[in-house]
């Protein structure tokens, strides 16, 4: 890919290797009932020689718009009647995998997290099933192939925040706070930096207000209709196709006199098998905003400033655009060109704003 | 090295791209009025023919036990007659080195910081005396050749500090929390987790108690004789000697009934010319603990815990290790083995404390 293995592992694979943060994910309630009636509520697909059923839940998630894996995944190596589970992490789904019933299940995890899995497994005895493989995905080469039996969508909806309040006055102090420091530096160093005000301004401008925000959205601050921008079916997705996202779509506002302050974005998944086996009970994962069945994957919301008065029944229509930067594949670039179709008739001027996700 | 660029960017290089990161150096007064007044009380080291002085002191500092540069670097690259300022950043000290008098200025720079850097030059009408060029000390090839007149020191002491309380009781909780989840992983989702219970321990207790803290000690928390641990002669010092610190040295407590927590450590440097050349005002930049003169690099602090009782006159006699992480340039690797001389003859075992600094 042009990107080099350490500097993965640099930005994004090192946290994995903790068990503190495994515990986190595993602690997500909502998450883990999701995975384990995916496995449990479908025994039937871990039995008997035809069956199959590939755990690429965890995977699909972080493929998602807003918690995108970093791989290239090349989605021909997957496991047929046996379990694939790609990023196996402590091991969790592996287990539960074998546990149902699975002749096979090849874990395979990049980082050390390995090492625990492996114990896990053991402790747990089903070292007969699970065969920890300690890699990546791409590298690897598995003895067969299978396929992803699930899908996932990508959402957006465009939410009232005080956040954008809170980040602008944060970065105009920042300013003030420079302007004071090229004074000083000026008078007491003799070094103008007043040439520099502009990049900082540029620097500390996207730093506050171009960066998307991880965020539990209260379900009330949704003020419009949410809109899908992507739906992957992962038995047939390619690479290219989840690398770059474009959606054109409309949603109308459906609360009366609110501020419209940016967009909320978050994803669901279904397991639902495939065609020819699908699943008895079909489960969905949603990390929308919820009051009760919040996901620690939150939502990312993406500030327009100054918010904007929208009435009932105005029309957003947005053309969205999201792609992945060369240096650094964690960071996503979004794009929001955004046009307002009042219902009063009046005329708001077009939009685009550009986020980075981190 | 061994050490991919790419891996050495994301970890460490990266922050210092930030504007933000610069201006938070260049608004530690303590700093940036000793590096001013090594420049301007020394004037006469930038004019005339034979003058020289390096600016050496951002990465001397860096180079010192708690803010180490990461760089293997090469000490015999350097401009005579002529400023070399290895790690320039903003630009702030080739500036002053230029506004001094000196007839060339080469600033080197790893990151694209350099292109604010020479924005500033060009700005400050420097731009015939500095020369700001994108690259590690590593990599590029100078025209000439120049030596280091300064001079460094490490520093370590035995404190007093309530985080080891602190941290030992979030280490405490942490594993609480633990067994909860292993209880209930077991209970709800069938799997029994016990056998990651040791890891889990090891890494927490890693994070939160063998981790070398940064922190602004108040002076009456040095509770014994400060001693060095490493002098740096900046004329002569090599690579190797740099990268493996080995020394042995005694502490006397210096207050009566109190607990000995562990040990800060500092930094300071001394920017006094070569022997041929002295500076005619030598500076001094410390960053011990001090009430009015902090800087922003604080100190490091190595907590032991529990803490021990000490008397007036006990004597700690320690023998300290400090070597480098071979993954990972920025982090490296303290041992401290301890004995206390009980001045009422007590005796009390001795005791080893390894600890990782990021
Ligand atoms: N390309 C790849 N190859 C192998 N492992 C990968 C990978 N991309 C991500 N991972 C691993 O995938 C894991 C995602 S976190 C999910 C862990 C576990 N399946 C659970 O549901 O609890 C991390 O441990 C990460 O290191
Ligand atoms: N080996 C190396 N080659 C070039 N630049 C380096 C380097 N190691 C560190 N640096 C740079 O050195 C700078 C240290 S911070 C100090 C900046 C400036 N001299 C000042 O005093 O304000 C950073 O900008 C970092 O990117």
């Amino acid at each position: 890919n042009g990107v080099d293995k350490g500097v993965d592992f640099a930005n994004y694979f090192c946290t994995y290797a903790y068990l503190y943060h495994q515990k986190e994910m595993l602690c997500d309630r909502v998450r883990m009932d999701a995975y384990y009636n995916a496995v449990f509520k479908n025994k039937e697909h871990f039995f008997g020689k035809n069956s199959f059923f590939s755990l690429y839940c965890a995977v699909v998630c972080d493929l998602s718009i807003f918690y995108w894996s970093w791989v290239g995944l090349d989605f021909s190596k997957l496991a047929k009647k046996t379990v694939l589970d790609v990023g196996t992490g402590s091991g969790i789904l592996a287990i539960w995998s074998a546990q149902a019933g699975a002749r096979k299940v090849y874990a395979v995890e990049a980082t050390k997290m390995s090492d625990h899995a492996r114990e896990l497994v053991k402790a747990n005895n089903l070292e007969d099933v699970v065969e920890v493989i300690e890699g990546t995905v791409e590298d690897i080469d598995l003895p067969e192939k299978g396929k992803y039996p699930s899908h996932a969508r990508m959402w957006v909806a465009p939410i009232r925040s005080g956040l954008g309040d809170q980040k602008t006055s944060d970065f105009e102090s920042s300013m003030d706070d420079w302007y004071r420091f090229v004074d000083e530096t000026k008078t007491d160093y003799g070094v103008d930096m007043g040439v520099l005000t502009k990049p900082f301004s540029e620097e500390q401008r996207k730093y506050y207000l171009q960066t998307s925000m991880w965020n539990n959205l209260h379900p009330n601050q949704v003020i419009g209709v949410p809109a899908i921008i992507k739906e992957i079916d992962c038995l047939t997705a390619t690479v290219n196709e989840v690398l770059n996202v474009r959606a054109s779509f409309s949603s109308s506002i459906t609360l009366d006199d609110t501020r419209f302050c940016g967009f909320g974005g978050w994803f669901d998944v279904h397991f639902r098998g495939s065609k020819e086996s699908p699943a008895r009970h079909e489960i969905e994962l949603t990390t929308a905003p919820s009051l009760d069945n919040g996901t620690h994957w939150g939502q990312q919301v993406f500030l327009v400033h100054p918010p904007l008065r929208v009435q009932d029944s105005d029309e957003l229509v947005v053309s969205f655009t999201m792609t992945r930067s060369k240096e650094n594949h964690r960071l996503m670039e979004v794009e929001f060109n955004c046009d307002m179709r009042s219902s009063s008739g009046k005329q708001i001027r077009p939009f685009a704003k550009k986020f980075f996700i981190e």
